[in-house]
């Protein structure tokens, strides 16, 4: 590259784009790792972006009708970290990026959500950001709709890479984007044909023009150098009514000895090459230093949004007043007041008709009460609307043609379906659910550990959650899941086992708005077991007592979800001849373990033999089985152990030894 | 459609092509339960390519030169039952197919391979089997480069429907084999516009043949009901040098009410419908009744293949008996003698030399030593070749240019890398291994899954398998991933501690046969802890005692990988203490749980409290931390209970608490 042509057709913006490569490469030289190539190679896109389009206010980061700016290639975090240091959000003073990648900073190796302000997702997992985005966008068009353009009017731009475009998530994300025809949806590709492993040749010869245009996109392919050409690529996509790819051909590390190199797209940490290369870019200043001609360029343009900003706060402070709460009623993410005496009032109904229902019939009757008093909910489902009871009476689908629609078909698209969710989340205003297939969530899960990670409140309706689902087998069976779910920090794992702990697991998870929750249900019918009507929601306390012993208690049974009336039913037995056992229902270990000692010990004392039921693996319920403290029990566990079969789900039941008279024996046998 | 034309312009195929549908009728009226759709819409594919193109032979299910069919929409099964049914597969009867879907059956809900000869591969999760199918295509190509055309030089054949190419993974498939130039491997796409949400225009409108073209297939579209047309396109197929998918242009549930309906992906148990459909075929047989005449000409096709077998055979024999061991032994997919040998030169110099290394690296040694021995194993990574130390000294990049290689560049494609990987087991001739980040396992899981549930010998190398791993922060440290891998049945997981347990673990992980293996490395050095040479396995014992309380023992301290050197450190500190503690190194729980209890009992006695070290989330551990008998021993467990953060990593084992003085302390709050 000419780096000299380039500085002397664009005098004003080749400074300010090379003081986004010049912090990277000091912030990279500092901490002694990180990623230089890829801010070095979209320095100048950023730059035309953020200086001519991007809507944004760094002194009201927050701002719900701002663009979202979304780092998809998150290793290079020093883009970003650089443009919000240069146009002025306060949290990202000069002191983080010389703390780049080191405790406490807000300048993590990748950007992480909630860490600084002006980060709209974390990204890092490739193509985890890109597949939010498609999520963005659905939320502010069904804004829109809802709301008007006065008030939300916005767009999402896109920073991707090989990377994202090659895992197969990325597939989802642009089918889905392309399908909903999400105009105001903008895909910069970071065409340089490096990746770790050398050059992009060795693994992919895809023309991903040629694939994006597949679904719909309009696509372009411009110079990233050029800013001349990447803001005309903008304006025409911005012109353009479908999702806009631009195909940006970009030199990986630009300027630099590592320039078009897999080593470019690493560390660059020799002091001497930085050197040159800011030789070559025609600059003179000391790491880290910045000139004040150039900062206030860049903050100019951090200013310029104020006013838009301010325009948009008279229009909403013109609102009337029923239009006005409602709007910050949705920007505000919290439940209706309603939704406690809906909850109260279905659970009333239920323990009182006391069906026999699958929980995923009873989660349909709960989102029947849910919908209609909280308009922020976004259903959907990754093609099994039917199976996961997710599309309540009346609920429109969102499509192009019908932006006010709030049920969403994400097709056979697990994984995007996930990202999209925390997407929507991370936008606000809307209160994202989808369903699949419990045993699906393995398709899913690099974006729901995301969810987890972003504390985002996205409801996961997992049916068919044990080998109760019969006849399918083995691959639709989860075994493991429910291990796999509850392993993961900041995922709330509800298994409720009746309608009314339907009920109460869905005002849990509504309520949360610190993290995702995933509701396990079943596919098979299943008694009410909660047929006293209490108005307090016992599921929130994780585990309670469901029905104590009558006779000296010596036996404990601890069940979720299906298999409580398995324990219901030992109990019986048991009791009868004259062992006492106390059942305590489980509906979820992390509440559990979140309540007070004393609570915990009141729940499960100690002194008597425990079961666990759950027709799962028994790896989480170690913990339980032992007592905390260890020493406490003689335990047992009735569940699986391995992949289920395909059979009935009665005749499983009974193969897999997961039966009332299995407990019973279990009982008796530690009883000795 | 117009049934009567299509049975008049081909009877002999239409007839063969019926008995499909209805023996899928049948079976699902019988089981109440399953797919009908697909089979009714794929059969006329089926036929035209089973009878005038498939190489197999159903008398010799497992002949290695056979051509793979693979249902990739495997809920599509009676269509793979009913094939193997009427071409005369022994173990396929009659009642196998009346028992669709029953416990003990040969016919479950989805094609599981090993239940019956013929499934070459267990599909059901969508992408999986069309993403195996490019390892099968990759193995084939291997192994005839490796033994020549007359011995290996047979196809892969995949039914796909619009599941398998919305799911994500099917872009990585695609790109792969596209990029790879695997001519040998044919796709037949079901377009019937349906899936279970109703009209595939719900969620998609793709131009999948495009998304194909974008990188490198021949395409091509037909009326899938054409036999004609279907066997021009097959031929058409077979003489282009680039991977075909053929767009077949079909209609769901052929002739049946539901036809090209959502209700006609499910289950058909409608008797009356199923008659009239039966009658619109002009079939008038009763229940699973397969008149002599059409039964002998489906078993004429399956005898054609009996021929072609000998003269494979006779070729077999005829070879050198040099090259014929080498064959055979690669066939048998066991490890060569010499691997004992190998592991143990390489443990003694590890052990004497005691370097302080990276285990990741030490995997390295480790296959530097095993891939000249071993010319089966076929390795690769999913661009991290360089982080996950998986390419050897003069292992050669296996690419169109040289089917010779042994390295595959698989791309930024976990998902796709586990699959294939899969594919390539299932193939059998190879041993395939692969690496990415332990953390994004969580994208390539549901194939993993499959490992396991298939029992295929895939090693997983996972490297940066904890906070150690340092600045690249949250996204990329794995904390509850061991714990989600250990929940998987059949799945061995294998965390070593040094250069030592590296090689123990390699050679247990090649000896393994019948299922996956995960090797979870670390980035950061660490000391070689095993410096006196034993040729023991211990680790194959999955838990050992590394080093025994010299005082009084008091506590017993169980770690894994990195973590082993920091419980030494702390038994080194309480010991000087007076306080006698056993270190107990677990380099895998499941290895360690299929130990005779007196075993175990001996390694874990009672009568000390014990704490376990792993950088981590506990859940694996309490079964450990508690005696398997509950009641055993006061515990605690220094480790991880929530997501990391980016900063050098010894300042995150600091600041998370994982270091030998929080161990101490923590043994000392036990004791009291």
């Amino acid at each position: 590259m000419d780096l000299a042509a380039l500085r002397d057709a664009h005098p004003d913006h080749w400074k300010m784009a090379t003081a986004i490569r010049t912090l990277t490469l000091d912030a990279v030289i500092a901490a002694q790792s990180g990623h230089s190539g890829m801010p070095m190679g979209m320095a100048d896109i950023a730059t035309v972006l953020w200086r001519n389009h991007l809507k944004f206010d760094p002194k009201e980061p927050h701002w719900p009708d701002r663009d979202r700016f979304i780092v998809s290639n998150g290793h290079g975090s020093m883009l970003l970290y650089s443009l919000l240091h240069l146009t002025g959000y306060e949290q990202m003073t000069l002191e983080e990026l010389k703390n780049f990648r080191q405790w406490g900073s807000r300048t993590p190796g990748h950007p992480e959500h909630g860490h600084a302000e002006g980060i709209d997702t974390t990204t890092g997992p490739l193509g985890q950001g890109f597949a939010n985005s498609v999520g963005f966008a659905i939320a502010e068009e069904h804004l829109r709709a809802r709301f008007g353009k006065k008030l939300v009017d916005h767009r999402t731009w896109v920073f991707a890479g090989d990377g994202c475009l090659m895992e197969g998530v990325s597939q989802e994300a642009l089918a889905l984007a392309g399908h909903q025809k999400l105009g105001k949806l903008t895909v910069f590709f970071d065409d340089n044909k490096i990746t770790i492993d050398g050059d992009l040749s060795l693994a992919d010869s895809t023309d991903q023009m040629k694939r994006f245009e597949a679904s719909g996109w309009h696509v372009q392919t411009i110079d990233g150098h050029d800013p001349e050409a990447i803001d005309a690529a903008i304006e025409a996509a911005k012109a353009d009514p479908r999702p806009s790819v631009i195909d940006c051909k970009t030199h990986i590390a630009l300027g630099h000895a590592a320039q078009d190199t897999g080593k470019g797209h690493g560390a660059l940490t020799d002091e001497d090459a930085a050197k040159a290369a800011k030789e070559a870019y025609g600059w003179s200043y000391g790491p880290f230093e910045i000139p004040a001609d150039i900062k206030s360029d860049w903050e100019a343009l951090g200013a310029r949004g104020a006013e838009e900003r301010k325009a948009w706060q008279e229009r909403v402070d013109a609102m009337a007043a029923g239009k006005r709460a409602k709007f910050d009623q949705a920007m505000l993410g919290t439940v209706p007041k309603k939704l406690t005496s809906t909850i109260r009032a279905l659970k009333k109904q239920m323990s009182e008709t006391a069906p026999k229902l699958a929980t995923r019939a009873a989660s349909q009757k709960a989102l029947e009460v849910i919908n209609p008093v909280m308009p922020e909910t976004l259903g959907g489902s990754a093609d099994l609307t039917g199976s996961n009871n997710t599309k309540t009476e009346g609920l429109e689908v969102f499509s192009p043609e019908n932006r006010g629609g709030r049920y969403v078909h994400f097709g056979i698209r697990e994984h995007g379906m996930a990202a999209a969710m925390n997407g929507m989340a991370l936008h606000g205003g809307v209160r994202p659910y989808g369903g699949t297939f419990l045993v699906f969530s393995d398709y899913a899960r690099a974006s729901m550990r995301l969810s987890a990670l972003m504390s985002m409140p996205v409801v996961y309706v997992m049916t068919h959650d044990s080998i109760g689902l019969g006849e399918d087998g083995p691959t639709h069976q989860p075994v493991e899941q429910l291990a796999a779910l509850r392993a993961i920090p900041n995922m709330l794992v509800l298994r409720p086992a009746d309608p009314v702990e339907v009920a109460e697991a869905w005002e849990i998870a509504l309520e949360r708005t610190d993290g995702p929750t995933v509701l396990a249900l079943s596919r098979q019918g299943v008694p009410t077991v909660r047929e006293q009507h209490k108005s307090k929601n016992l599921s929130a306390q994780g585990a309670y007592v469901l029905a104590d012993a009558e006779a000296k208690r010596q036996a404990i049974l601890m069940a979720t979800g299906s298999e409580v009336a398995i324990a219901l039913e030992a109990r019986r037995q048991l009791e009868a001849e004259g062992i006492g056992v106390r059942v305590v229902s489980v509906p979820s270990m992390e509440l559990f373990a979140q309540q007070e000692e004393s609570y915990r010990r009141r729940v499960l004392p100690g002194g008597a033999v425990r079961v666990a039921i759950e027709a799962a693996v028994r790896q989480p319920w170690d913990r339980w089985l032992s007592g905390e403290r260890g020493r406490e029990a003689k335990a047992g566990f009735i569940g699986m152990d391995q992949f289920g079969a395909s059979a009935p789900q009665e005749v499983l039941y009974k193969a897999f030894g997961i039966t009332a008279e299995a407990t019973v024996a279990e009982v008796k046998r530690l009883l000795g």
